[in-house]
């Protein structure tokens, strides 16, 4: 059977939802477009996505690709997809394109999000963390030069069988990373699991004296996790774009 | 017994409340912070509030007044009513103060937030009110002057009791609408029921061609709600500040 090929830009508010990755009986977005696919055109297909976001992660850019054995254009899709999916999932660029949507990617952005008000801004008290402690921006930019580049993040990942399992590379290349007062955009060509959130956690102890300033290099030499910060909340991540 | 006032400043995200006034059984921001109060001071003490927010009706800059028999230094009692309070409501300021929280304000700032983009943001649902249509936004700013100034707002409220009871006054002077494709910021001395929501209604029906440019002076003088347009969804609105 000859099938189509879609590649979809995904837009989610996750606080609703237990991550991506479907996992039954929880609501997760992987189960809510599949869902919102056999609605609309009758057939069975699970989308896989660039990023298996974790549980209360939101999604500015997440890339999907599903297949159809019945093709429909693309407009019309969109459009009915849009129509019966919940309004914290929106489908917001749709085309017929064939494509890996992990392995194709030669590069991902993260955005965390701060709230350093005095005083945690019920709007955004789901959408970003909000820090109580004065941040010195200065010095969490100069710990982050120590990110940048090609580096064994083991110890900035929860996943603790990278350090035991030699098939697992802990290698990732850091581009960029942009501390501003609004957040930190990260810009990576691979993340390991949890690592945006256990580095920003580590930049924000830095920020706030709780860690040196100068700790990065033998916390990336240590491959301890225990050495690095706090994992920062789920609820201030932004999958902010993929790279194809 | 001498009693003391507080001032307290309140941000919150109506979007769990059935508005500012208490209205048992339902969840309201005036009975929320009323609990705060007695599970913090063991005094029983309604708050009073600058504007009655509707239903899913959000404050950056609510003012509330409430008293005590027994005084509490400010710090101790801004801190502790933010300890029990829910996330969504939060008190920025609090001083000890007397005042008449409506009658001495001077005049009110209301913003009505947009969602202009193509397909409605997720995180912002709650937040803003997403357009669908391309707003001309000149046609609205045009439009907007003739409700700058001392009017009879008869036709922008959904109070129909203005008509009829001559206690009531229907006269009420805007300083400024500001229209930027964010959304309206209006400043008055002093609103009528839903009059915010209607005004920004009117002049988004205005921006869509729905209504006419030129209609605003005829709708003022007709004093027939029907003239004007729809009344704006409640979760754009945010009372912005009061002025005292």
């Amino acid at each position: 059977v000859p099938i189509t090929s879609y590649k979809a830009i995904v837009v989610y508010d996750g606080t609703h939802y237990y991550g991506w990755q479907k996992a039954e009986p929880h609501k997760t977005i992987q189960g809510e477009i599949e869902k919102a696919i056999a609605q609309t055109t009758g057939e069975n297909s699970l989308p896989e996505a660039a990023s298996r976001t974790d549980r209360g992660v939101h999604a500015l850019g997440q890339v999907i690709r599903f297949t159809l054995e019945k093709a429909k254009s693309p407009q019309q899709l969109h459009r009915s997809l849009n129509a019966v999916l919940p309004c914290d999932i929106r489908i917001v660029q749709l085309e017929e394109c064939d494509f890996h949507p992990t392995l194709d990617a030669i590069g991902k952005k993260y955005f965390y999000s701060f709230d350093l008000s005095p005083v945690p801004d019920p709007m955004r008290r789901l959408y970003a963390w909000h820090i109580y402690l004065p941040l010195d921006l200065e010095k969490m930019i100069n710990a982050s030069s120590h990110l940048v580049g090609t580096h064994d993040f083991t110890a900035f990942t929860n996943d603790s069988s990278v350090t035991i399992t030699p098939e697992k590379n802990p290698t990732c290349t850091l581009q960029s990373i942009e501390i501003t007062p609004e957040g930190i955009l990260i810009h990576g060509n691979r993340f390991l699991y949890k690592m945006v959130r256990n580095i920003v956690g580590t930049l924000v102890y830095i920020g706030s004296g709780k860690l040196s300033a100068d700790c990065i290099p033998n916390i990336l030499v240590s491959r301890d996790r225990k050495q690095a910060g706090v994992t920062a909340p789920a609820h201030g991540l932004y999958l902010h774009q993929v790279l194809y």
